[in-house]
């Protein structure tokens, strides 16, 4: 659905502040609790938590992160569940969320309808309620910043320091061709990332947000570099769907398409792989790829990553 | 100065992402902590607090909250105080913020960097580190999303919720005026919050964004009607001087214009008012003013609120 109108009838700019208020509330439904615990108070309060406190920020922008056809519920669940997969990158688990919406008078009242419903939807899965926000118009568009705080699920935190040379890479799942759906249907890693910072083995993990081409590069201390495998790669059947009708290689499409919100981390050069591996197994359905370590330098075996570009920002 | 740019070289889009980032730390500076305590990591890590914690979350985006008339540097300074407004409005204590940016290709480097700067000044001067944050391009204009997390600073947190009827109304400072510069110079409450959160006799509070004769009704509740005297209304100079070229009173202006950032608190009906003004004297010098209470009714010798409209948002 295009979100905007030009007949002031369907546009949000038709309620006012206040009743568009009270319909937010309504979409939201118990996905946000009464003020000052939820929407309505100058902040919201969270309760005393004894552990570590985990703050990720992120947006989705009409123009940027979806267009016309993606319905407004996935674009609702979306903004929830990459925040969620930047709490599941540090092994923690979500508190509450806050949402500041920036919108042209001229957005459908029924596209907004649907956005909240979504985010509702993600909200009581996931179980983080959305505890305040902001409204503000702007002179056209649509933006959404969703702010999730979370908490650190045991006394250890992951972070993207921490390996070292010799190290292993691992990356869940499989990579590549989210844009034919796996950017609106992925599922946050949260479970996964939890169990993953328990286990002492593992140094440092990220989320896999612009393609492992580059984020690898963000787990890479100085003197090292990144010895991916070609055949480690666990491609998925979307990158090879889109190879086909691209001039580019599954693998290309596996590394740099980007969205993936897989976990990406690295085990220590001495641990025992195979007894992670068989631990991993027995928790979880999806798959862990070992696929390269951390080397002094690369060989022609190694995949050249200089010659694939994740995404960019900003260009 | 206008902040966007035909000329590429002058534009953020001649940097990339990875430039742009590390131009955006050397602009904070010592505003920003290193990873993970800082920017750069999947989130922000936060020390564990005792306490109940805060989130608040406001923008300024261009068109709406500012324009080519104000500097970048004050742009950057009052996204982090009217944040900090609303932990005053609490009696909190502010402890960290992640920021969110969208922005245009189009804008000015040059902008960009007084921006960064104004919000580092406001960063330091309050102590509160900048931890996180987004970078994400939008077809035209700049928003910035800060969310502040704080903390009760005592077992007490006001909210907006609490007053009832026979309750004495009392306002921080002078209102109105704020568009002749108040809106970009104001102070945010944060030492009279705490103060004011540890008072017994104190029931509810909140903060003036939207004018008094809108806000008020935040605190009123049902049954009760907000009677202020308009002889008790500390009207500010420069509401005074706005009603010389406006069709308006300067009484209009002082309860209408907004963006005051004064603290709005309800008494109890029965505390020892003098021994309350007294002990705020001794603490403060800004002025402390009961404008009227809560009542079953009004009588003409009270403020017609209905002929007064505060900021209406969406509008």
């Amino acid at each position: 659905m295009h979100p905007f109108t030009d007949n002031p009838a369907e546009a949000v700019s038709s309620l006012g502040e206040l009743k568009l208020i009270a319909a937010i509330r309504r979409w939201l439904g118990d996905a946000t609790p009464d003020a000052p615990f939820g929407i309505g108070d100058d902040c919201a309060i969270l309760p005393v938590s004894s552990r570590r406190q985990l703050v990720t920020v992120d947006p989705v922008i009409y123009g940027r992160h979806f267009n016309d056809t993606v319905a407004a519920n996935a674009v609702g669940q979306k903004l929830l569940k990459r925040n969620l997969s930047d709490i599941a990158a540090m092994g923690g688990r979500p508190r509450a969320a806050v949402i500041a919406l920036a919108l042209s008078p001229q957005l459908k009242m029924r596209w907004l309808a649907g956005f909240y419903r979504g985010l509702a939807a993600a909200s009581r899965r996931y179980k983080v309620p959305i505890v305040g926000g902001d409204i503000a118009q702007q002179p056209e568009g649509f933006a959404a910043t969703l702010t999730l705080i979370g908490e650190a699920a045991t006394d250890r935190v992951l972070t993207r320091q921490g390996s070292k040379t010799g190290d292993w890479i691992y990356v869940t799942g499989r990579l590549g061709g989210s844009l034919l759906g796996h950017q609106h249907r992925f599922t946050p890693r949260l479970k996964e990332g939890r169990w993953l910072a328990t286990r002492r083995e593992v140094r440092s993990m990220m989320d896999v947000s612009d393609g492992v081409a580059k984020d690898v590069f963000a787990l890479t201390q100085t003197g090292a570099v990144p010895a991916l495998e070609a055949s480690l790669i666990p491609i998925s059947a979307a990158a090879r769907l889109r190879a086909r009708n691209s001039s580019k290689s599954p693998l290309h499409h596996a590394l740099t398409d980007g969205e993936d919100y897989e976990l990406l981390l690295t085990v220590a050069a001495r641990a025992d792989r195979a007894a992670f591996e068989a631990a991993w197994k027995k928790k979880f359905t999806i798959r862990l790829s070992c696929i390269g370590r951390f080397a002094r330098a690369t060989s022609p075996k190694h995949i050249n990553l200089q010659a694939f570009h994740g995404y960019e920002h900003l260009r």
